[in-house]
């Protein structure tokens, strides 16, 4: 991985009244480029073959320019010119997978966030470690299937969208739907409700809810909407679905907006807040936008099944603010909060806290 | 209860110029206070032992002031300190839960709302008396479970957020399911989608919706997420999970946002119309917030199942306005709303008609 | 069909600078008016019996005026009255269904959109001549019942509001629910989750994502609260329902709002492009919004079922905007841009472009 000592040098040659963000054109890069134009940064857009026709039709959030490229592989190339141009990288889910996790760590160019967290992040049982350590309920783990003596979800590492998972509720199941050559891990069933949390944590001095360093938030929280489990049941109930060999899949294909009860409040802080110190102590902290992936039990326990350390797509919904950012000061997305996070540490003279 | 007499005269020596609004720190306090705070009212936030710190990152919405009780059941012991400070009480749900409902209604605090209204809403026999008195359709009731004849669903007396209540179909079903120590009725089960509608009644003369005296109001409305019953088709349909012994449960963990067919508002406002109108005969009227928990069925029929005579959490999603409330001002809660009356009634010397 | 010649007299006659535009107090009829007044133009409400109360609770969306009939089949005798208002006519999709297909295509007052759309949209084989003409991917067609080998969604033709629809996964099935005096349409059922996609075509030259003539804008998504199938699951899975001898059924109620996953949007707009490419040539080409009712599948792929010629009830949550509108204009709804079109148009000399 790239060192911070030599980020903070290529940030000390940037013009920094000339900062612009830049991401690739995918994810959640309308709230982005949005977000950082409110902000007045400039914004680039970084895309395969050419710019996405999709931005003529949201003009506030059509980067101010393009550098397109031939793959995602190719970002690398590409250095220079993002330096050139003063940017600052902001990485979402896609940007990650798209160009690889190895060629993420070794890119040139100052990133927001701390990209210590992908090690921690990407395989599942380091995530256990963290979460755990920091106290977090998690789904418990069944690491022999010969185990499972109630509903289980099977999870294969790195599926992209939740393809391929499913659930059993004996072993026989989980030998009748298992892929051998895939490796996965059994997590219990949690019974409840899905919420995914959207947090943003500053490193930064500042007013608001105060952690042993900086601040945390709680800006939106959404329902992902997962394709086809979410509807499947009009057509006949697991079992039904079984004998016809039809099978429930979980990719993601957007996302309802919601709210918690109230009272879930200084709990849903209070995890938050577990996991950013856990992170601190662990690898000197997650910086910026989380995701915590929890499910809400009808005892009111939260029990958090994963982590995403970046701006979820969840957040996409709340472009002009949410029910929660909109206490926080009006049209607050997550992509303009990260905009400002970069002009006050900027201002503070402190960019080296929140990029790597 | 406490009279309108004593509350009156506790008003009239109230400084009106610098009224304040105190609520339990819960349920649905962010957009009360920072609804009072747009309309330039004083905010007092009761809380159990410390102020809840995630108000610190929400400052819009935090209190200009914490009154600290030992627990919820000494809000009496505060009474004076809130008149001292002009204090209007807004009652939550969370609130009459937590201080007991006999405390709150003798509680010497001019309150936001008709405190007779709490006798009707929270026994379901006055309740069906209420909402059958004014015309709506409920659910049927089936005073013996022997008559159980198709699906049914079976509450507890104050059951908590839906915890224990079961669907049965049949009296066997019944009888499997029912805890003996509790107090039940048995609705019948309506087949349809959930809607909870969201109505704000003002007695005061002003435009608008007119009823024979005041006005009404249609926010917002939600659909309450349930924890487990949401989401455990998942694993099950009822008789495999039965088999299985899993049970769903409908405790209510948050809400989710939607519309209804524009050609069901006359019958919306019909219904919220009736249930005024009938409360005004029946002990001078509901004031402020309710909310009618309804099923839509597919003949575009409307049963209501069940009242709530003040603030309800699905109102939270709206702090900055809905797509019914944008129609009558811009960022417009109930929080707001509720501001806005104590503030017109107060122009108007009306204080004692919204207030009890 | 009234010639395009015909209306063009008419407009050449109005008092351009007082156009008022008109629709029956229904479906979207709060965003159209309050769009309109956004943007200044008059606003008519058409009624039957006497002025719908509920518009009182809503002063935004009041229109300026009511014409009252005593029966929509009425509304051609209204012709000279909105004429004399300069009036333009919004069709939406409860106007054109509660005057009748054949008294809205001969109505002899400017109408907003291209009315020659009706007889593509209302045919369910036309609807796929030109969906399929323009290469989109429709569930398959099933001619014969004794075909059925998979899952099927059986439609009847001009169902109001999907009831009567049903699932079969066979023959028999198909045999014991269908009702034998019905035209019906055997459609494959297609698994994945629900997307309403609200477009806008402008015929119009204008900045934006352009397509051959004009441009192509998606203003939101929502999905349909169908009753009962929404909340039936909680019942019994399909096959025990069927044996209780309950149906589901598929009767809109409301709408619930969503984004998709970003990934899509070239998609769902290459989606949209083709569909208005095809019309063009077909017919002279949509106008305004229009609305894809898809189902996102776990592949990632877009199939559509259906297209809505018009605004949609689906666009009623945005009326403040929406995710993706926020990112053209804040404030911007469907209703909104209507009127937005109709003002460009005019002031460009081309409202023979856009009305019909």
């Amino acid at each position: 991985m790239i060192s911070k000592q030599q980020i903070s040098e290529i940030i000390s040659k940037y013009d920094q009244e000339n900062l612009a963000i830049a991401t690739v054109c995918s994810h959640s890069s309308l709230q982005i480029f949005d977000g950082a134009r409110k902000e007045g940064l400039k914004t680039i857009g970084i895309c395969v073959g050419q710019p996405p026709r999709f931005y003529d039709a949201f003009p506030k959030a059509k980067p101010d320019e393009y550098i397109v490229v031939e793959s995602y592989s190719d970002i690398p190339k590409i250095t220079q010119e993002l330096v050139e141009k003063n940017a600052i990288i902001i990485p979402h889910g896609s940007f990650v997978e798209y160009m690889g996790a190895k060629n993420f760590a070794e890119l040139p160019v100052p990133t927001f966030g701390n990209r210590e967290v992908l090690e921690w992040e990407s395989d599942r049982e380091k995530e256990r470690e963290w979460l755990e350590g920091a106290g977090i309920h998690m789904p418990g783990n069944v690491p022999d299937p010969k185990d499972i003596n109630s509903p289980v979800m099977v999870k294969y590492y790195g599926a992209k969208g939740g393809r391929g998972f499913f659930i059993a509720k004996t072993y026989e199941e989980f030998l009748e739907n298992i892929d051998p050559n895939e490796k996965f891990t059994i997590q219990e069933f949690i019974l409840g409700t899905r919420y995914y949390l959207h947090y943003f944590y500053s490193p930064l001095e500042n007013e608001g809810y105060k952690l042993s360093e900086g601040t945390l938030e709680m800006l939106s929280m959404d329902r992902r909407v997962e394709s086809n489990a979410d509807e499947i049941f009009r057509l006949g109930s697991p079992r039904e679905l079984e004998e016809a060999g039809i099978h429930p899949t979980y990719v993601v294909t957007g996302n309802v907006p919601l709210v918690a009860r109230e009272s879930l409040l200084p709990l849903i802080f209070s995890l938050g807040e577990k996991v950013v110190e856990e992170s601190i102590k662990l690898f000197g902290g997650m910086v910026g936008p989380f995701c915590l992936e929890t499910v809400f039990t009808d005892k009111l326990e939260i029990k958090v099944f994963e982590i995403s350390a970046r701006i979820v797509a969840g957040t996409n919904f709340y472009i002009s603010g949410s029910p929660y950012a909109d206490l926080v000061e009006s049209d607050l997305s997550t992509g303009k909060r990260i905009a400002k996070e970069i002009k006050l540490a900027k201002d503070m003279g402190q960019l080296d806290k929140i990029l790597s």
